[in-house]
This record gives structure tokens, sequence and C-alpha cells, in this order.
């Protein structure tokens, strides 16, 4: 990820990093005292928490100390308008599911867009201690390695994961998860999208495929997984705002899946 | 746990959970080094890797050395008779699939059964720093805290595991996510049976169901989910030799999914 150290996309991917850690710290104080949080129940599997809201705002401040010109839009709280051409698009504990249940699979998402398509992203784990950032065109790393997708490997050679949450299809996702295993494919799902990305960017996932998914669960994993040498597609014009479906993969496995999802 | 500390149990028990963590040590070498595992495919996500086969073969002569008339029973070696009452059914790795892949969810499960009905169990899971211990009519623990099933939890009341190994029927598997999502659950799955047993003992997932999985896949989390206070049934009279179903949850979601996986 070479570049020139003061162009506006290398100190954000910076600032991205050092704010996800540090918002990692507070979510990992939250993580471990979950039982006590006060939960706002908003259904069964997206739960809103103090948690996500207490990291939302300190990545929100950060922000704005850092870049007070750049727009922001964060789950919890909606947009904030900016005077730059940079979006911060942020999801502060995605996982809220596996977050709450204390399975390890939760991270803070963070992405930079530019007219609408994300140019960075960072993906912090803290309770796998691992950091995976990209930028567009500058390549993506995982706790300093290269991101480590084959990029040959198909549907067989390695798990597919689906988006299962409430907001899709019940008979839709089933048979999803049918085909896939009728074609060589083995499901995976953990409960974050975000983190799902990450580790298709990463080579552990061959793929994923979400009928509904934000933007702020997925912007900052397009980059990775771009930027790993897969292939990436989410959503029509009104993604942002409104989400859509996100189609992510190995370019073979992309391929093989865009068959299966219809 | 408490109990004498010379009965035959409870010395297995310290035994079981000592010899997981040295195997744990040799596995997590491997973990590390795995993009140089010499492969011997046996189908695309059920491979016998080189460290499946050190680690069954250092639990096996740990547990010979320390126990030498017991019997023992392993993944990838087969039966050892024994002449004392002890049968140890051991699984070296299981979850091949996300270790060979990158993913933290992987353990070794370590079960001694009696009269074919496993009275311990430990999972351990390296890359996650977690030990999960269990005797019958004991308790159950994780890295020394009680485990935490919360036993009023519905199906609705977290993710719940499918099995969705190539040894599964496709199209169950898939009726089975679509009828979970209909009763308001989500489907989970991330390639270790033992992990996903060890996660509803301690109430991180309400529940698991796997139409086909094999002894040493579910012993040990048989033990550690019925110590922590759900339920849970495997197989038929031949489950020791030829595997069988598992059901495990919550009484609640056990009872939900009972009438959801026919």
């Amino acid at each position: 990820m070479s570049s020139e150290p003061n162009d506006p996309i290398a100190v954000r991917l910076r600032a991205a990093e050092r704010i996800a850690r540090e918002a990692g710290e507070v979510a990992m104080a939250f993580f471990e005292a979950r039982a006590t949080l006060e939960i706002a129940e908003k259904g069964s599997q997206d739960r809103v928490s103090e948690a996500d809201r207490r990291v939302e705002r300190l990545i929100r401040d950060a922000v704005a100390a850092a870049f007070p010109d750049d727009a922001f839009m964060g789950e919890e709280y909606g947009v904030a308008a900016g005077q730059s051409p940079y979006l911060w698009v942020v999801d502060p504990i995605d996982g809220t599911s596996p977050f709450l249940a204390g399975l390890a699979d939760w991270c803070i998402s963070i992405a930079v867009a530019v007219d609408g398509e994300p140019v960075l992203g960072v993906i912090h784990a803290p309770r796998h201690g691992e950091t995976f950032v990209a930028a567009r065109g500058r390549g993506g790393s995982v706790n300093g390695r290269p991101l480590g997708m084959d990029v040959g490997r198909g549907l067989g050679g390695g798990m597919f994961a689906f988006g299962g949450s409430l907001r899709c299809d019940a008979a839709a996702t089933g048979g999803l998860v049918t085909r896939l295993m009728q074609n060589g494919g083995v499901a995976y799902h953990n409960g974050s999208g975000a983190m799902m990305l990450a580790y298709v960017a990463d080579g552990r996932l061959v793929g994923y495929y979400d009928e509904k998914i934000n933007a702020w669960d997925c912007f900052a994993g397009m980059v990775l997984v771009a930027e790993a040498g897969g292939t990436v597609r989410f959503g029509g014009p009104d993604r942002l705002e409104k989400g859509g479906a996100l189609l992510a993969g190995t370019p073979p496995a992309f391929a093989a899946a865009e068959a299966l999802v219809g």
C-alpha cells in the first residue's frame, strides 16, 4: 500500500485504522461486561445495545475532530452532511447478535466512500485480534500481511457464506443452502456480514451472498474483497440509503454462485 | 465440580484437559504454518491433514501412557481395545475445514465414555484461547467460570446451528434453514460440530441439529450441554460405530427444533 504520506486516502486509511482500534477497546470492555448491557430490543437478532451507540459516538467524534469537512453515515445515528468529497460509512459493531451472545465474530467496520463508491475499508475484530485494511488500487492486508485469497478457488474449495438475517426471505435462503450443497458447497453463517466479507477477502471463505444488506455492513468489506482479487457486486443506485443484494467471492465462486442465487 | 481427587472420573478429567492443551499447542503450530500442510484430500470439506494425524497420535500416546488399560477411539486411526470400563473418544481436530481455511472455529474434542455413554468432555479451542470442560453430575465450565446457558431461552433467543457437511441431505438442510427462519430463528454454521456444541453449552447458540454426526465429533459436547442444563439426543444403539442424528439445545429450543427437524 505505497502512496504519498499526505494524500487524502492514505491519511484517512491511517486514521480509520487508529479509530477502529480505539473503538475496539471500548467495544471489548462492553463485550466482557455484556451480561449487564442495557438492550433496547428491535428484533431478536438485530439488537441495538448501549455498546453500539457508544462506539458509534466515539467513531463519529474522532472523525469529526480529524476531518471536520467529511460527511458521516453510521448505523445507529444516521447521516451528518459534509463539505468534502469524503463520506465515512460506519457500522460501530457489525454482528450485534454474536457480540451479545459472547461469540467472537463481531467487528468494527469503517469505510470511506467518494461519489458513492467505497475507496477504503477497515474491519477490526477485537476478540480475534485481527485488523483487515485495504484501499482501492493499493492492496489490502490483515495484521500487516497481504490478504490471502486464492483467486482460482471455486465454490467447492471452501465454505460459502449466506445472509440469514430476518430481513432475508426464509424460503429463498433455505433454497440457496440446498443449491449450494447440491453443487459441492458448504454453507456458512456467523451473524456478521462485515466479518464474513473480511474472511472472503483473506481466502477463509470462498464467497458470500446476502439478499439484503446495508451499506454500512459491507462497504469496508467490498474494498477488501476487490483488493484481494475477488469479485463483488452490491445493490443499485439507492444502495447507500436502502441497501441491497450483495454477492462477493473469488472470481470462479462468484460466477458459480451467480447462477445459484438467480 | 467437586469430587474426590483420586476418583477415576476426576483423574481422567484433569488428564483430558492437560492432554487437550498439549495437543492444542501442536495443532496451533500446524495452524500457523498451514499453507505448507500436506493434505490428503478425502472430500472438499472433510480433509485429513497431517495435523489431524499428528495430534491424534499425541493424544493416543498420552492416554496410553497415563491409562494403559483404557480403550481409545479416534477419528483418524480407529479403535484400540482396552481392559477398563473407560473408552476415550477423540477428535484430534474437529473442524478441519475451518482449520485449513484459517478460521478460528476448530478444536480438540476429548470425551471419556462408560458403557457407551459419555461421562466427561473437554473441548479446547486454541485459536480462541478457550477450554470447555464438564463431567456428568459435576457441572461444567469454560476457562474456569461456570457455563452460561440461559435455560429459558427459546428458538428466537439466539442463533441455532445446523450441520451442513456433505454427509447431510441438501434438500433437508435447506428446508431446516427455511423452517428455522419462519419460526424466528437464525441459522448458524461454522464447520465444527464440537465447537457449536460448546457454544450451545455456554449459551452462545440456542441449539444445534445435525442430521449425521460421528461420536467423536459430539461426545464431549454432549456432556457440556447436559451439565449446562440443556437437552441432548444423539443417534441409536450403533451410534458409537456409525454416528447418527444429533439434537441439542436449551430445553425450549430443543422442543421447538424437534418439531422442525421431523
